[in-house]
């Protein structure tokens, strides 16, 4: 249905920095991966979660989430140089894959202009023993109230 | 005099991120030298310049400053392990040193309590004869109002 | 044909560095986007190429290149964890699209076994214009001497 | 006394990479604390330790060090632009401050030319209760065989 709004912990900003440019006078490529990873992880904090239940090694120890969310794989098309001081909007599509893997879609935008894409596949596994198991409780949370945005 | 508050645009925040943790769990140490210059970058713009009036390679030639602000020391002090998600407060303390050098003091807060700090001096060069030149009126601006939130 | 070895400046090495890694205790993900780079880098000098015949902005000024090498494309499998300290083997596999694109595959082995795999899609463009143009003639005898290995 | 050499794990090498540089087309500051980093880490494994007996996170948790060393200070002087593709022999310094800290400078030549030069000061703590702790045996090792270069 047009007119759907994205719900507002699926919509970031990113400022290019000095430091993501490289001689070429642009955007390191590199950094859009990079730049995507932190913009799901401010998602799911604007969300409500907090670090230590998503990620290993956040906490002291006590409750340590015991799950890793490893990347599985990761692409990503460039459609513009991106310059330092330029305003991007990010629009995170995240799409549940199983009951132990998911994906995030970031799309990047200046000026109403998609100027990048990228996908990130991530992965469900007990953090010691490196076998697959069922998301978290907490992203499966995020998941749904995200994708419900997409169908309803 | 106490009771004074810094210039808001000497106020920022930074959240870090799980790519900016190592294996020890924590935030590793050279991450803060980019924080550090993010933050001044977020800084300028925030007190209103634009980038292609200060950094080299940000416009389309036309109007490009000529003149780059290399680092000639940077050093910095870390009191306290930084976990993903945890939530900054950046002070930035800049400090003309000369007309054509200057540095830029950062200290960075969790909770109220300072837990790293760096320090970056730049110097004014033409950005083609790699001379020392007198520093951007930009900068000089930026600058003469920071000070000034120190001085009163 | 079996038993056709890949040309040296093909094959590189790289460890896995502490900075690299995050708080799940492996490395970051993004990171082998960067490391794929460097392998090219890497490769064009192995094979007798300089920086300033290739990457603006690394002469003087003097014999620019004129042609940027941006990146349009890039995906990345990762099919098993890696530690700090582990040698890796990078295997190039370069492949000319067209007259203005080529490809990289990179795979990375340790201990034989392939860990990930990535492929860096770039195009050739005039530094200043930004239209498509011709491969770099250096460009062009990196990846006929390359794929020859494979064709021979 | 003139004329001695310092220890071979001592003596590293470093390419620029195009990433490492920035819109002002020479390597941006921040990567040098990096590289410095990197290596500290690499003159350890060619003096003969591996990274499971030195940083966390490294092994399997069977045996790991149980110790870190994170850096309380760090400083890096900037004496000339570096460009991609440029090479760099780096000198490592390393001292012994205390039963559980140290220090190591980096000193980075190209063609003879000091260009650049790093601290980074570590300390030993507990990886778990973070108290000081005395320095692993290993580090101890590399400590004494390094300074015996200078002093002799």
């Amino acid at each position: 249905m047009s007119g759907i709004k994205p719900k507002t912990w699926l919509l970031l900003q990113r400022t290019v920095r000095f430091g993501d440019t490289d001689a070429a006078g642009v955007m390191h490529f590199a950094n859009l991966f990079r730049w995507s990873h932190e913009a799901w992880e401010e998602s799911l904090y604007s969300f409500g979660l907090s670090a230590h239940e998503i990620f290993p090694g956040c906490s002291d120890k006590v409750g340590d989430p015991g799950v890793a969310l490893p990347v599985l794989h990761a692409h990503a098309d460039f459609w513009s140089p991106l310059k330092a001081g330029e305003v991007l909007f990010v629009e995170l599509i995240p799409h549940r894959l199983d009951k132990d893997s998911f994906q995030v879609k970031s799309r990047f935008k200046r000026d109403q202009v998609e100027v990048a894409q990228s996908l990130i596949h991530h992965v469900s596994i007990n953090a010691k023993t490196r076998q697959r198991c069922a998301l978290p409780r907490c992203i499966d949370l995020w998941l749904e109230a995200s994708s419900a945005t997409i169908n309803s």
